[in-house]
């Protein structure tokens, strides 16, 4: 039975068409781009190629916005404390409750280490950011705004163009953590305000350790790595060549395959979120549906751990997530989760599933077949389940 | 005409046997390490292999005492940042005057934007550490001793374990920027004191894009890179699966081949540099002949530009380096010949030779039927070559 792969929010198989394009810098083209040789050449100019491929995806102006990192943490990272550090006198964040650590828990340690007050503004049960809240949080002290541009547990689609508007008003800089949304929604960032954006090459189809910060021309940055003079002096560290290249590639596929992203993989989305809603009772879809990604849904099934869940699909081939932070060996439902108030009972039991281009009917006639008799189990199990048919009877979801 | 590659120091050739061990990991194992599902699971494995091969590299006697990160310049910069922060009310490095940019520019620049005292310590003619400089260096302020292992342009080796000791007995951490090391000389870390170690994939056949930082247990680290809990918590990202596969397998490789280094790689290298001085008059060997790297030469030619000598042995097919910083558009000569007061008219001319287990008795032969040629041509072009005759015929070299 073929492996049904559904979390691709978590990371991407890589494209053969990216292996085959990194493939010779490995063993042929191996050379340092900063040397002054044939070996080190040929590099400069595939690098140069795929900072180009980034920037078509992006819609930046110029190509010399993008730099290379090593992640979408270390740009999130990047970008976060170059502002605090470029705009002088501003010592505040505003970010949501919702972030990704990489950028939660660095302002966790910002405020307790480092002085800097920080706004984590709330969103409502859909997921929403509350506007009113961030734009009352921008001040004459805040540094940076920081908003994701789609949430990586339920999908949920932030208003970064109006958001990064708002910031310029405050006379902040604007960041986005745009990881879940780069490949999935087209994104044209030469007519936005947007001033700084992440992305991770693995979850779109390139390798782990390759990512990006776009940095709107004109706006400081500091490194965060120091040494020599790579990126523009803006990211010290020998280019890695192979993994420049198979970004630029993966970008330029992920823009060929846009389209594709935006109607069949949105349609195999919703032919599982419908089927599971219709096949199984007390069920919650999580997230904004008006304003989600195309490729994730969030879909929580009260009264039982999603860690059962997980275990039980994979017995069978099927790869999802919990929303929850369980990796981590917290029993505490995730903090998107939590900040959405989603009810105790159904947070618990919430599994997001993420599609990609890579994906089938047959994925998800195989879930439809597989889950519904795995959720009737465990609550056959669950002593919350019998005593909480009738509550859960009288429970009405936000979605479904 | 088969090209002859002898700029390893700058980045090596990825064995292909590294490609094979890390290719899986894009497109079939490729979920990701902290997933509750067997893509996840199937990955920590490999993770687990790497991480204990590289401690046997280098002599570790945990293998969690290994953090991996994306770059040597990540982990230089983390272990120095980490001992400012951990090591309270001592703000002062000690380093040298020799350090790769990694260290060297960091330091300028927590000097100069941070109030921390850096001293640097000097080198003699040969690149040899001033101990008792370094000893009067160090004191009650000190929080981290980094010195490097190796020398990138001369190969000089410091006594880093004598170093370590020393910085102890002054209650400071000492830290190791080993990137040029690593695979070059047996290193056994578990009998020194030193702290803290980096290493770069890409100067031991494994790929750009990942490096370690040896972190002794017990010693605190303040992470660089904050966000999930990865490596512990102690450098957030998404675990680069294939680049850490493949730099447990090329850390494998590198010890299979240590005894080749040892005696093969030394043999040529002392073959070229022996044939160049014999066949070149006013020639200089810089770095300490008694105690270098077995792969590394620096050959200075007198009264000629680096730059050109590259230029036309690249027409050749074959690539190495110069000892100064010219991809930065500095005509100044390299920070370390500069240290070592290597005379100008030869600091200019220097030229760094760099072996690895890839180059043969025919790579030799090569440089040494093109090369003398080369200098030739180019000192005859030299007006300095013409006016410093009489002068060059008095220079005594320090080791020839």
């Amino acid at each position: 039975m073929r492996p049904v792969y559904l979390d691709n929010n978590a990371t991407t198989r890589v494209d053969p068409l990216v292996v085959e394009a990194m493939l010779p810098f490995f063993t042929e083209q191996f050379g340092n781009a900063s040397s002054m040789h044939a070996f080190g050449a040929d590099v400069g100019t595939a690098l140069r190629r795929a900072r180009g491929q980034v920037q078509a995806l992006l819609g930046a102006e110029f190509d010399h916005e993008i730099v290379f990192t090593g992640s979408g943490t270390e740009s999130d990272n990047t970008a976060i404390l170059s502002a605090l550090e470029t705009q002088t006198g501003r010592n505040e964040v505003v970010t949501s409750a919702v972030e990704h650590p990489a950028v939660l828990a660095l302002c966790q340690w910002l405020q307790k280490s480092r002085g800097v007050k920080v706004h984590v503004v709330p969103v409502d049960s859909r997921g929403r950011l509350d506007v009113d809240a961030y734009r009352q949080a921008l001040g004459p002290k805040t540094a940076i705004a920081s908003i994701m541009w789609a949430n990586n547990e339920t999908g949920t689609i932030f208003p970064v163009e109006r958001l990064a508007t708002l910031a310029h008003e405050a006379g902040a800089l604007f960041h986005t953590d745009a990881v879940q949304a780069v490949g999935k929604v087209p994104i044209d960032l030469k007519q936005t305000e947007i001033d700084m954006l992440s992305l991770s090459g693995h979850k779109l189809h390139a390798p782990k350790g390759i990512g990006a910060l776009y940095v709107r021309r004109g706006v400081k940055l500091r490194p965060l790595l120091r040494g020599g003079h790579q990126e523009r002096g803006r990211r010290a560290s020998t280019e890695n060549a192979p993994g420049i290249v198979a970004l630029g590639r993966a970008a330029e596929l992920a823009m060929a395959h846009m389209a594709d992203e935006q109607t069949r993989v949105r349609s195999l989305r919703d032919r599982l979120e419908k089927g599971l809603v219709q096949r199984v009772s007390n069920t919650l879809v999580t997230g904004d549906p008006d304003n989600r990604l195309p490729n994730t849904t969030n879909i929580a099934f009260e009264f039982i751990e999603g860690e059962g869940i997980l275990l039980l699909m994979n017995k069978e081939g099927i790869a999802a997530s919990s929303g929850s932070a369980c990796t981590s060996g917290s029993l505490e439902p995730s903090h998107v989760l939590r900040a959405m108030k989603v009810p105790y009972t159904a947070a618990h039991g919430a599994i997001r599933f993420s599609f990609s281009r890579e994906n089938t009917d047959e994925d998800v006639d195989r879930v439809l077949e597989v889950l519904p008799p795995i959720i009737e189990r465990l609550r056959q199990l669950s002593p919350f389940w019998k005593d909480g048919r009738a509550a859960a009877a009288q429970f009405t979801p936000t979605y479904a």
